[in-house]
């Protein structure tokens, strides 16, 4: 891959600091598949199983490991194990891919004594190039011999590709009174896109729930945090959100999503998604702008969504933002493009607070100068009103700059 | 706007000679409301009436001039006058814009001594500003004291904005014998997106067609050139492609599109259309690469244009043509995001005529030297069989390169 020459200017000043979370192990191991100078294959292990849920890619070109994941899903067995390597996405890989893939699983559920359909698998690099099992399986025993329940550090940097920075994020809520702990980590810089669980993200905690409710906690919050970034557009055939809980933490019985004991855990652990999402917009490739779109007045919810994404999306929109140029009659093409509702001459913007459009056109004598200092931040804050009812909806992404070709047009060499 | 330092490396080497056109007359002028040192008005008059037809975007934030074309299209008049400036596209000023376009078109009609619902209006540029169309009716007598019908080339020139060569392109046909002239000429380097009629582009041609034929010739044209281009995925709010046929040649009654006397005209107009098309895309901005993508096995033509543009659209597709990397996993992500039906199984991939895909996984041993080379050309040949069915469709774009960053970052300035 192109060397990353520096950290994201976005990244975080302080990285997350995981506790441990009863009954999750963790380990790393250096397979030298790809990258020749760090970890990059994580096992996780969990000996007394964990419920899981899972959000996957709707990709048509899905991976092997995503087809693999979402069978274990629809199985409901308790997780036993999760596999995960950087480097090799063991995509568009036909049915040696698929081999290979369950040479791993094989050799790690031996090794952890569990069923084959206990153990999940994620794997994330370049598509089309067939997995090497054996500088996977070759490692297995001594992952497995050096599971720790204080892993989680080296784990964040094992998964990563062309990230600069690791993305993890902690959070603690109580249910029924009893506290909990919530972890999550999250790779992903570029590939990135809307309408599925973008890249590959892992949510940890011992909180007891049943799969059902973890699986609905998981899809609402999906839709407001990894389905609510974008990147380049780009979906990847590999997307992955899968959260497991140990049940460890004796919560008492939750019975529906809506349950008021889930409330403070329910909040945490959207509050914790939301967080890896931004932080996977802040190294989005190239980055040195994190945006927010906000579109109110729209037909619905999905609408807002919609224009929201079409105006993250524009390569207009994202370079001006990059050129800190408050160039916003690219922000109105896009919500023409978008193709849902809009009255044109209802249309409001504002940019970093200033309302610069109204009646459809340019509110006269508005500040330009301020547009223009607020886009030189490096938070930059967009919202429209399309003027048509009361649908609405945030979405992030980052700006379009030279740092975006210059990592991909030499990704693979 | 960003100075553009040199022409696109993709221009054609020879510019089309226009011939004239009995019944069209065309004058340039310099309004230096944006540019200084060139040519931004056109006007292009019809003594005698031209049947007009149109395609125009279908953006929901359409410019003023869009809303005046597609009135006058419906009130089927005999086209008189057409009136573009570049570097303001009048879009999004609200009334203010609607009052300075009409006040330019009044001028203009009493001037041709017509009505002003015979004038057409395009006009492009900066989004947002109010049209000062002071600028323009000062010039307006000088512009109809110098209409010839020799002016095709200041024309063509005159409406472009950040385009770097001249796009104009002529054809012959017969109608029952009789020898007909088509001429055309566009503008668009940036902000180039599918479902419409994308960019400026006119067509002129001396036939006797009626208006609804002379609108579906256009309409069907449209989809398999203008419609079926994309530089960045981003839709003007201005898109307009305009037809005039004067009937100065006698060419008989022409009763529908399939009348076998059209036969040779409507594929001299579709070739023509096609070739302006392309060269939109030759001067994409920041482009050094001209790539046609073609999708067969779709599940319809709708479908296989849906996955076309999927693949023309996508940021990393076009960053690794930028960087010579054939890196077609990439295509296969594109294939799977696009949403539509494809057999990840049977999906086939072919770069410059080598197949490097089948049976989902790359074609043991294919050569990727020769790829490589392929990418090192200007002419990129990416054809996808996606294995469900028989519908097909060829979409045209361009490579992303620095040279869009550096054009769009500050365009404004």
């Amino acid at each position: 891959m192109a060397k990353i020459e520096k950290i994201s200017p976005l990244a975080p000043t302080e990285f997350a600091d995981f506790p441990e979370i009863d009954g999750v192990l963790l380990a790393t191991a250096a397979t030298k598949m790809k990258y020749q100078d760090r970890d990059d294959l994580l096992c996780v292990a969990f000996p007394d199983g964990a419920t899981a849920a899972g959000v996957l890619t709707t990709s048509r070109t899905a991976s092997a490991p995503v087809g693999l994941c979402r069978q274990n899903l629809s199985l409901g067995k308790k997780a036993r194990g999760l596999l995960v390597n950087a480097g090799n996405a063991n995509a568009f890989t036909g049915k040696a891919g698929e081999d290979a893939m369950m040479a791993t699983v094989t050799v790690l559920a031996a090794e952890l004594g569990c069923d084959t359909n206990q153990v999940y698998v994620s794997s994330t690099g370049v598509i089309g190039e067939v997995l090497d099992d054996k500088k996977i399986t070759a490692h297995m025993a001594d992952v497995v011999g050096n599971l720790t329940p204080a892993n989680w550090t080296a784990a964040a940097g094992a998964i990563l590709t062309t990230d600069t920075f690791i993305k993890g994020a902690v959070r603690t809520a109580t249910i029924n009174g009893v506290p909990v702990k919530i972890n999550g980590f999250a790779k992903g810089s570029g590939m990135i896109a809307p309408d599925m669980a973008t890249m590959l993200a892992y949510i940890f905690t011992d909180a007891d729930l049943p799969q059902d409710i973890l699986q609905a906690l998981l899809k609402e919050t999906a839709d407001r945090s990894f389905n609510a970034i974008t990147v380049d557009s780009d979906t990847s055939t590999s997307d992955t959100l899968l959260a497991f809980a140990t049940a460890k933490a004796a919560t008492g019985k939750i019975t529906s999503l809506d349950d008021p004991a889930l409330a403070d855990f329910r909040a945490a652990f959207a509050d914790l998604a939301l967080e890896l999402a931004h932080l996977v917009v802040k190294d989005g490739e190239g980055a040195t702008k994190f945006i927010s779109v906000t579109v109110t007045g729209a037909e619905d919810d999905r609408a807002a969504k919609v224009i929201s994404f079409s105006i993250a999306n524009s390569p207009l929109v994202k370079t001006a933002i990059a050129g800190e140029d408050a160039n916003w009659g690219r922000i109105v093409m896009a919500v023409g493009k978008a193709g849902e509702a809009a009255d044109r001459d209802k249309i409001e913007i504002i940019i970093g607070g200033q309302k610069v459009t109204e009646d459809g056109m340019a509110v006269p004598g508005y500040d330009e100068d301020a547009c223009t200092r607020h886009f030189k931040g490096q938070d930059i804050e967009l919202s429209v009103d399309v003027g048509i009812a009361e649908g609405r909806a945030t979405v992030w992404t980052c700006d379009l700059t030279h740092g975006y070709i210059d990592i991909n047009a030499d990704y693979r060499s």
